[in-house]
């Protein structure tokens, strides 16, 4: 049997000088649907962890959600288990996976995600960490994680505010600005406005459209998950 | 006593599409002077060494020095106790750090450059790897060194290729292409058309032109070399 898992992955949290979130609240909405109520917000990607928690707790509660952020708990392996849903927010990748290890948080995000079947909302660094590595960041190593894996809750890569034609990665999905990732156990689809490109080792990479279904890449091998 | 340290850290291998090393040729010249026969070529930050060591031995025959690249060495540590002068050429950071580090060469350069004086060319990436830390390189992650430190051969940090206004980074210069430093013991100059940017903490970043005395960059505390 496939996993339950469910993720939303967004390339950036806002479009063309757009509010927060503003470009995706749809997708958001519909994502989460009328069954959570209070999503887990994780804020690690930046430095203000307050000022983060208090911009998305705004955009959540506009939306009908009530929004926990985990730097406020005592316990956050605890608030991982406890949550309904996951929204990691985006900023530095390397500062964010930084903090989910240090926080011991990996393994059970990953429980959670994967067997448990809560959503899981990341927008770009927080796309990044979902993927098997952050490998693909275009981030400044502004500190030292343990390692470059990361969540694997998806077999692949991805590198989100594409821009750059010279990519040199061989298997990793570019999703530009206002791009997102629908997955639900092993089906997966392009979403937003803006499309994305593939990359395959030994392929040249190919655009995509939104609509796509992506879900042959969640077939692949996935190292840490075997 | 000073260290007898001299570099020449290069923001790029080119300019404007020109040759490979041509925009700065004559600064290598009178760099290396008419003492050096011999260049030590470490090609570690790109793929193929082979081909990035021909491309390399055919710039600096052409100037007038023979070139040996580490790679193909029996004994890179060796190699580098007996260089005259040590080129490191540009291509992923990230990649040319580990495979310093997999090599035993952190402590011998540092030993050489340090401590002997000989003469260090750095190109974009070797430039990088020059300063304290990685930590301000634009490169993908696509391996992981054992740290993000470096050889520490000048005490703050290089941005090559700097383009971005928005860099979060505090103490740092930002090396435009077609940009150099020369750095004579404790006397370092900034050379090159383009001019650079320099961050410190809590300062404002400002501009400097070709020919900047950036020598109270080297007085401040190294980490490395306390």
């Amino acid at each position: 049997m496939g996993s339950p898992r469910r993720l939303l992955l967004l390339s950036s949290s806002s479009l063309h000088g757009g509010g927060y979130l503003e470009h995706c609240q749809q997708h958001i909405q519909s994502f989460l649907g009328q069954k959570v109520k209070r999503v887990l917000f994780i804020p690690y990607a930046l430095h203000d962890r307050d000022a983060y928690a208090r911009t998305a707790r705004e955009k959540f509660e506009s939306l009908g959600y009530g929004l926990d952020s985990i730097h406020e708990s005592c316990d956050p392996v605890e608030a991982i288990r406890k949550s309904e849903a996951i929204f990691i927010g985006g900023g530095n990748t390397f500062r964010l996976l930084k903090a989910l290890y240090d926080n011991n948080l990996i393994h059970e995000i990953r429980k959670r995600v994967l067997e448990d079947g809560i959503p899981y909302i990341g927008s770009s660094a927080g796309s990044n960490v979902a993927t098997i590595s952050i490998n693909t960041t275009n981030d400044m190593p502004i500190v030292y994680p343990p390692s470059l894996q990361a969540l694997g809750l998806v077999p692949f890569n991805i590198n989100p505010h594409y821009l750059d034609p010279d990519i040199k990665r061989t298997h990793m999905g570019g999703l530009r600005e206002g791009t997102m990732l629908l997955v639900e156990g092993d089906k997966a689809t392009l979403q937003g406005a803006t499309g994305a490109r593939l990359f395959l080792r030994g392929k040249k990479p190919t655009e995509h459209e939104p609509g796509t279904d992506f879900s042959f890449l969640l077939t692949d091998s996935n190292p840490l998950n075997p």
